[in-house]
């Protein structure tokens, strides 16, 4: 007998809380779901195993609200939370559940028989399948679609009278339901309800101050004084006095351990890593998502770049099977996912980079349908070179920048073709043999062609468009082909003079792609220049007050326009995902920890102590942790 | 402006309630959601509309609850239930909404902007279509994903003391919520709670008077004294003196107005008639299910059937679309309906049903795609003849009776052939010359085979199969070669001698397959054998005390075990919609009204009125009714 966990058919459990998740944009009073395919959950599901019983046994099934069935025991049914006796012998039990609002989960209690990885799971429309489980959800009283945050609560640090009403002031941001309370007795306050105050929340101080443009202002309960959650630094309260009321935020997170810790002697880089684990950790919840204020949804090319960051953190299997679950959606694959081409083969990398991570084969083996038929929807959208396009009217972004769009685009070839590299390795560790080939062959091809459409000889770097004529060069795509291996060394050293290096290229505007151009840019050995963005980019935000990285950062805006973006006041999210890079460039380039192969256990270790005087540092790698310690004369490492 | 509705994604509202209505069944305190692959509804949809105003105008958008999202007038945002200005000139409005526990809908109200049938509806995953709504949705205060049925209060029409306790009886068979009150002030019961009860309902009573094996039980509601609703026609509640309690029976019904009337001489076909209705309009809510105690399923084949019954009762089009969408869920298609490969087939042929009796052409273009990607889904199993075999595992259906099933069945073949001869049609009525070639094409090569393969020259008759060669002759395939116009006039002769008429040939058991064979034997003329069974068959019933008609009958079974079926002592449906056949075999093959063409109002009328010396029958006629009396003298018609 395994663990005992709450069941479901698998990936259920994540495209329903990736619904919530998706759904719970907020802004100004206005709901504001995502704004592509919501990928469903299932309705009815079958759970069956078969026993051999050595001698009579008895258990119990309880069902998750709302879900309706019945227990197959043998030839015999029974409703839920019945104790039901069977055995000796060989038994074959079938839970046949039924759900409208959620998705249907089961919880089976009893001494062998019980709800534990091994069943399967049935949908009625393909062939049955290992159930979904998840480690926050092993008992009984449970209710699987309903999210049990852990919590902490946080009183200001600052209390600030504004005349008109009290600032309050955390000691950092934090994902929080704000709790209200009378200060002293209930019954002085006379019949003034809770309810009559509303607060306004900022991820600033001036976004609070502003009753307008704020984007969330709440009437806390009047039984509770709680509000929902959002994201808090900074609370006011207009028209009350300091003295009246009490308020609180109460934390609300997944705890997932962080297992990493980085201090070195240059205190401005100890800092930062500290700032960005925090600014990771609030983006790291039930799912890896963009941002805590605004969006909060699971973007794909977001969630790849969180991949690398928590490999150096927390290397928690589940936040990362979760997402890329809740990102991929069900079977057929009908959309792009996001909306976005680029987005739908970032999906592949990011198993790739789960797997690098994890090890984890398992996972590859249980989503590997969903894998093919991405790359087959993907193919179906090649034209007569193999080059992957998209269809009419999908969104071909890249990034926020001047790309030469015309016909196909470069930088998707390039992910392209990575997508087919790592297909045909994750065929090879399947033992997929016949789909190795394939894959291989297809890239070998696409290669060939990308090789011939976009390099351009005489500006020695890959072009955006053949098409167009116009021969334009962008970073974009010569960053991916020193990311992916597509250039090769002599290729690379001319992307790195006449691209990368080149200030007549127009530079990379967005910390989103900021990240592959600091990756390649380690890759190639240009750590001192990369240290040095990390301290402008990253340090220029601290020296703004920052507690939490910003979605963008740039220092010639003027304070007042700080928090500006989209059009809008307050626009910009202040604690941002793709901000907390810096753990990744650290651990991976300057602690220099690399894992080859996470299955096995096996990681390299290469730091580059030139930079540091002094350093101590811990990282997880596979089930152990790493702890790195230097003091400018010997390296010590141990494993933990 | 045209009619305000509240409006949703197309045939998600079919989907939510039908999903509702399949996972109704209820055992013995079981659920018992219905065993075939759940279709969801959408989560996360967009409506828009683009208006040119002359002047300003004002409107507001009302969301069901649980749905989130946001108005974009022109370029500004707002939430639900604001009230919004714009105009004068072109502004274009999208409604954002996501919901994840129900279908997301919307109710606009406004003097030139609002939610009537013209909006477009997107999902995120197709192009846009038109919008769907229901005329049972009108008015804002209403929440389409609770359904509102109409009540009528019916009080017992006997009360009997049986001893252990007390027995009602109501005047017929309900869908009814029962009410229980205590006799009297509520303060002299002391604290007995009603919900210290509990009623065993009955389709009979032998089965509300066995407290073990009856199917419902239940425990009132101690606030307001209701059960939950559920077929009843007898109440059984033990421990209680007749004069203590006041019980009374809330029927629950959808209100479609029943357009027809039948009465004549002979006072058993009158009566057959009468109950018959009574039968099909019980079965006949939200969807056409199969009977009101067991299942309460949608099941394909069995809304087939009652879509001709429906023709000539109520010609609602809205019920039929209903069961339609809700049958067909959603794209694409991955299994059989109900999982038999037959029902699959009698989609299509519910389709033209429909369209024969309404003419809704309307419709027929809606749900285009997916009749279309069916065919395409049943075109993939087909074997190297053209055979439609269905997938290995898949159910083949056709009856309960013994067929030989090796190898393709004939029937089958049979319903295919009649599917692709009335998707030649459809294709023809909505001008789509190309795919009407092609069914027209695949129908002829088809029949071809059917002929070479299945016709049997000694036999003179259709073969179940003929791999197995063992020639096996049965009467489905060759009902169905009468019915779908396959087998010519001198195959129909042979058939009638060799086939129908042939007792060697084993008869027809179910009530399910005999509205085929009385439907082929009258379509030949032999009306008067038909008459014959109707009195026997279902006269045979009403002796044995029916007030609504049964699932299946058989004289030669002895009363006490007239109840039993699927080896369950109450598990035979005392109110099964197919019973209801008598409606239509009258109504077309006696009455003689034959809808010619729907769309234009045409009808044939050819009466037999041999068979009456008095006839006053009403029938609906399109948005008429005729009336059709004969006084054994002159016959007299009107429309009104």
């Amino acid at each position: 007998m395994g663990k005992v966990y709450w069941i479901w058919y698998p990936a259920d459990f994540e495209l329903y809380h990736a619904m919530k998740q998706n759904f719970s944009r907020v802004e100004r009073g206005m709901g504001w779901p995502a704004f592509w395919k919501s990928e469903g959950f299932r309705n009815r599901v079958a759970f069956r195993r078969t026993y051999r019983l050595e001698k009579e046994t008895s258990f119990a099934v309880y069902a998750s609200p709302g879900t309706v069935g019945f227990v197959l025991a043998g030839e015999k049914k029974y409703p839920f939370g019945r104790r039901i006796i069977c055995g000796p012998g060989e038994v074959r039990i079938s839970v046949h559940a039924g759900c409208i609002e959620a998705f249907p989960s089961v919880y089976i209690e009893g001494e062998r028989i019980c709800s534990d990885k091994e069943w399967m799971a049935e949908d009625y429309d393909r062939p049955p399948v290992p159930v979904g489980y998840s480690r926050y959800f092993t008992e009984k009283e449970q209710n699987p679609s309903v999210w049990e945050y852990s919590e902490k609560t946080y009183c200001p640090v600052h209390v600030e009278d504004t005349g008109a009403g009290v600032l309050y002031e955390f000691e950092t941001e934090l994902t929080t339901a704000l709790e209200l309370a009378w200060n002293g007795a209930r019954e002085e306050q006379g019949d003034r309800d809770l309810s009559s105050l509303r607060v306004y929340c900022g991820e600033s101080r001036e976004e609070a101050l502003d009753t307008e443009c704020c984007y969330y202002s709440w009437q806390p309960d009047p039984q509770t004084g709680r509000c929902p959650r959002c994201a808090v630094r900074f609370a006011y309260i207009p028209g009350i006095r300091p003295e009246e009321i009490v308020v609180k935020a109460i934390h609300q997170y997944v705890d997932i351990p962080v297992r990493a810790s980085f201090s070195c002697d240059d205190d401005l880089i100890s800092r930062i890593w500290k700032v960005a684990e925090h600014t990771f950790m609030l983006c790291s919840g039930v799912f890896f998502i963009d941002g805590i204020k605004r969006d909060k949804w699971i973007w794909s090319g977001d969630a790849y770049q969180s991949l690398f960051v928590n490999r150096y953190l927390t290397a928690d299997v589940e936040i990362e099977r979760r997402t890329l679950l809740a990102l991929r959606g069900n079977e057929n694959m009908t959309t792009h996912i996001n909306t976005i081409i680029d987005y739908t083969l970032y999906w592949i990398l990011g198993v790739w980079a789960h797997y690098e991570s994890c090890g984890d084969l398992e996972f590859i083996r249980q989503i590997w349908s969903k894998m093919t038929s991405l790359m087959e929807f993907c193919k179906d959208q090649t034209d007569s070179h193999g080059f992957f396009t998209g269809r009419e009217g999908d969104w071909v972004y890249i990034d926020w920048a001047d790309l030469d769009k015309e016909g196909p685009l470069c930088a998707e070839q390039m992910l392209y073709l990575r997508c087919l590299d790592v297909m045909a390795q994750m065929s090879s560790l399947c033992g997929y043999a016949e789909a190795e080939r394939r894959y291989r062959e297809q890239y070998e091809s696409l290669r060939i062609q990308v090789d011939r459409f976009f390099w351009d000889e005489e500006k020695h770097a890959y072009i955006d468009s053949f098409i167009s004529g116009r021969r334009y060069v962008t970073r974009h795509a010569n960053i991916f082909a020193v990311l992916f291996g597509i250039a090769d060394e002599t290729r690379k050293r001319e992307i790195a003079e006449y691209v990368l290096l080149n200030e007549e290229v127009p530079q990379i505007t967005t910390p989103y792609f900021k990240f592959y151009e600091l990756d390649a840019l380690c890759r190639m050995g240009y750590l001192k220049e990369v240290l040095d963005v990390i301290r402008e980019y990253w340090g220029g935000m601290l020296q703004r007050g920052a507690v939490t990285f910003w979605e963008e950062y740039d220092p010639d805006v003027p304070q007042e326009q700080q928090y500006d973006m989209y059009g809008d006041r307050f626009g910009k999210s202040l604690c941002h995902a793709w901000g907390a890079s810096p753990v990744y460039l650290l651990a991976r380039y300057f602690v220099g920890l690399e894992i080859t192969d996470a299955a096995k256990g096996e990681y390299k270790l290469d730091p580059h102590l030139e930079f540091f005087r002094e350093l101590d540092c811990v990282l997880p790698a596979g089930a152990c942790q790493l702890h790195i310690m230097w003091d400018g004369k010997t390296l010590h490492t141990e494993t933990i």
